[in-house]
C-alpha cells in the first residue's frame, strides 16, 4: 500500500493515538495538522519555510487546481510535488466539498455533479471517475474519494440519500483509481448529524478495504458539542490499523478534542487565513495585532514563542506592515500561526506519549481560552 | 565621518569608478544598486533574503514612514534598523521628492512645504529642519538633504529659483542635523536640464563639505540621452573623494551608462515593481511571465540564472501563481529581479576592475536589448 499507518501507543488517560504515517514522500508523526496549500502554494510561505516549521504533509485542492492551472499542466510538470517544489507528502481533496459549496451553480445526479466555475462561469462536470483522473494526474500521496457533503442542518432523507450515494461513488472511485501503488485513496464517512446514518455510513465506507478513512460533513456550522458527539459515534467504528482524518478542522480546541476522540489527521485554512487578517494565536490566547493598542508595543507576538517572527519582530512592526498592506507582514503572521499549531500538535503528541492528554487539554484551554469549555474557536 | 568612500580604481576604458562605501552598518563595493524598502520592508522580501542576494544597503522613504507608522514609533523601537530587523546599511530620502509629486496637494514657501497626506488628507508640513528631525529619528546611515525636485519640462526661471532654494535649504539641513557622528548627510544637485544651472548647482552644493553628493531631478520623464548629457555636465564637478548617488535610476541600461559617467550609487523601485507585475529581467532580455505562451513552459525564468527562483521553479508555475494572485509568486519574481540587478552590478564592478566596461556594456546591451542604443527601459 502507498500509505501505511503505524500505531505507536494509546494515551492511558484519554485513549488518543500516537502514530506514524508512512508515505512515498516521507514519514510523519500523528496526530498531524496539515497546512492548506489550495493552489499549489501554502499562501505566503515557501516550501523551505514549511520544512523549517516541521510540516511533513500539506493539503491541496483538486477543484481549484482543476480550474487553474489545470491538472494536465501539473501532470506535464511532473506532478504536484515537482510543480510546487515540495518533496514531502501531499494530500488532495476530491473537489466534492468545493463543488457542493457552489449552491446555486451546481446540479447533482447519480453520475456526478454539473457546475459552473466560480472564476468564469464555464460549465464543468465532476464525478468519481473525473475526480480520480484529476487526482491521479496531480499525484498526491493521499487522495480522497469523491463524496457528497450535505449542509447543516439537512433533512434526514436528504442526508440518507446523500450518504448512500457517497458509498456508491466510493466504489466507483476504487474502480477508476489508477495509481494504487503510490497514491493512497481514503474513503469519507458522511451521515450528517444523525447517529444511525453516521453509523451506517461508517460501516459502509470501512467495508471497503482502503489505506485510510476520513470523517466528512463536520465543522460545517454545527455547534462544537454536536461535532464531538458525531466523532464519538463514528470513530469507534473505524479500524484501529488505519489513519483517521477529520476534514476541515483546525481551531486549537477542536484539534485537541478531536485527538482525544481518536483522530490522527486534520487540515484547515484557519491558521493561515486569520493570520492574514492579523489574528494571532499565542500561548496566552489570541492577539488581534492590527489593533491600535499595539502601535507602540515592541514586544513579540508571543513572548513564549521562539519562531522566526517572534525572535526578530515586534507587534508594532507587524501592525505597521499589516496596516500598510505589506506582504512581509502576511508572511510573518502566517509563519507564526502555523508554528503555533504545529507546536501544539507536538505538545499533544508528547502528552499522549506520557499518558496525560486530558491534563494537557485542561491546562491549555485555561491558558488559551480562559475556560475549559471554550465558546469561540480561536 | 559616519560614511567614508574609498576609491579602489578607475576603469581604463570608461573612467568608471570601483570603490568601497564604509558605513556604520557595514562596507559594500560600489557601484551599488540599492533596493527600495519604502515602508521599512522591501516589498515581499525578508532581510535574510536580501542578504542572500548580497544586498549591503537599502533605501527607505521618509515621507511614507513619517505618515505611518510615524518616525516617533520607529525611534521608540530603537531606530529603523532594529524596527525592521536589518543590520546592514540604510539610506533614507528626504521626503522632498514625494511631497513635490503631490502636485495639487502642496504649497511651497521659503520655510518649507505644506501638503496633505495622500492617505487621509491630513494637513502636514515638511521643511529642511523637519526632514532632518525625522531622518535623525529613523537613524539611517545615509540621510538626504531636503531639496526641491522640479518637474520635467520646467521653465528656466522656475528651475533657477528652485535650485537656489535647494542650496539655501541644504545649509539649513546641515545646521539642524543632530547625528553627524553616525549619519552621513548627502547634498542633492539640481538644475533641471539646463547646463549652466546644473553646473551652478553642482558648485553650490559641493561647496558644502559633506560625506557624499547626489544628483537629483533626473529620470523624471526626460529622454535618456538628456539624462546622460546632464550627468556629463554634472559629475566632473563633483569631488573624486566622495560617493556620487544618482537618485531614482534602476533600468539596466541607465545603471551601466550611469556608472560609465562616474556614478557610484543608484536606487529604484523598478526591479521590484515590475516583478510584481510579472515582468522578469533575464540574461536574454525581458520575459512577461504572465503571458499565455508560458502556461506549459517548464523551464526556469532565466536558464543562465542560478538564483533560488530559477533553481527550483518553472515559468509555468510562476505564471500560475501570478495569475492566481498568490503571494509566493510575487516573492519569487521579486527575488529573481533583484538577483538580476545585483548580479549586473557585480559584473559591472568586475568589468571596471579589468578595464573593459565599454566592452561589457556593448555585449550586455546586445544580449538584453538587442541594440547598442536601447529605446525601452527594461
Ligand atoms: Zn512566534
Ligand atoms: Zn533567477
Amino acid at each position: 500500500m502507498a500509505v501505511h499507518y503505524e500505531l505507536i501507543k494509546t494515551c492511558g488517560q484519554s485513549g488518543a493515538r500516537l502514530g506514524r504515517l508512512h508515505t512515498p514522500h516521507g514519514t510523519m508523526k500523528t496526530p498531524v495538522f496539515m497546512p492548506v496549500g489550495t493552489l499549489a502554494t501554502v499562501k505566503t510561505m515557501s516550501p523551505e519555510e514549511l520544512k523549517e516549521l516541521g510540516s511533513g504533509i500539506i493539503l491541496s485542492n483538486t477543484y481549484h487546481l482543476f480550474l487553474r492551472p489545470g491538472h494536465d499542466v501539473v501532470q506535464e510538470a511532473g506532478g504536484l510535488h515537482r510543480f510546487m517544489n515540495w518533496d514531502r507528502a501531499i494530500l488532495t481533496d476530491s473537489g466534492g466539498f468545493q463543488v457542493f459549496s457552489l449552491a446555486d451553480l451546481r446540479q447533482i445526479s447519480e453520475e456526478g455533479v454539473s457546475f459552473r466555475s466560480h472564476l468564469n462561469g464555464q460549465p464543468l462536470f465532476l464525478s468519481p471517475e473525473k475526480s480520480m483522473e484529476i487526482q491521479n494526474a496531480l499525484g498526491a500521496d493521499v487522495i480522497m474519494a469523491f463524496d457528497e457533503c450535505p449542509p447543516h442542518p439537512a433533512e434526514r432523507d436528504y442526508v440518507k440519500d446523500s450518504s448512500d450515494r457517497t458509498y456508491r461513488w466510493l466504489k466507483r472511485c476504487v474502480d477508476s483509481h489508477r495509481r494504487k501503488e503510490d497514491q493512497a485513496l481514503f474513503g469519507i464517512i458522511q451521515g450528517g448529524m444523525y447517529r444511525d446514518l453516521r453509523e451506517e455510513s461508517a460501516k459502509q465506507i470501512t467495508s471497503v478495504d482502503l489505506p485510510g478513512y476520513a470523517i466528512g460533513g463536520l465543522s460545517v456550522g454545527e455547534p462544537k458539542e454536536m461535532m464531538y458527539e458525531a466523532l464519538e459515534w463514528t470513530v469507534p467504528l473505524m479500524p484501529k490499523a488505519k489513519p483517521r482524518y477529520l476534514m476541515g478542522v483546525g481551531s486549537p480546541d477542536a484539534l485537541v478534542e478531536g485527538v482525544i476522540r481518536g483522530v490522527d489527521m486534520f487540515d484547515c485554512v484557519l491558521p493561515t487565513r486569520i493570520a492574514r487578517n492579523g489574528t494571532i494565536m499565542t500561548s496566552r490566547g489570541r492577539v488581534v495585532v492590527r489593533n491600535a493598542k499595539y502601535a507602540r508595543d515592541f514586544s513579540p507576538l508571543d513572548p513564549e514563542c521562539d519562531c522566526y517572527t517572534c525572535r526578530n519582530y515586534s507587534r508594532a512592526y507587524l501592525r505597521h506592515l499589516l496596516k500598510a498592506d505589506e506582504i512581509f507582514g502576511l508572511r510573518l503572521t502566517t509563519y507564526h500561526n502555523l508554528h503555533f499549531l504545529l507546536q501544539l500538535m507536538k505538545q499533544v503528541q508528547q502528552a499522549i506519549q506520557e499518558d496525560r492528554l486530558l491534563d494537557f487539554r485542561n491546562r491549555f484551554f485555561e491558558q488559551y481560552y480562559g475556560s475549559l469549555t471554550p465558546e469561540r474557536n480561536f
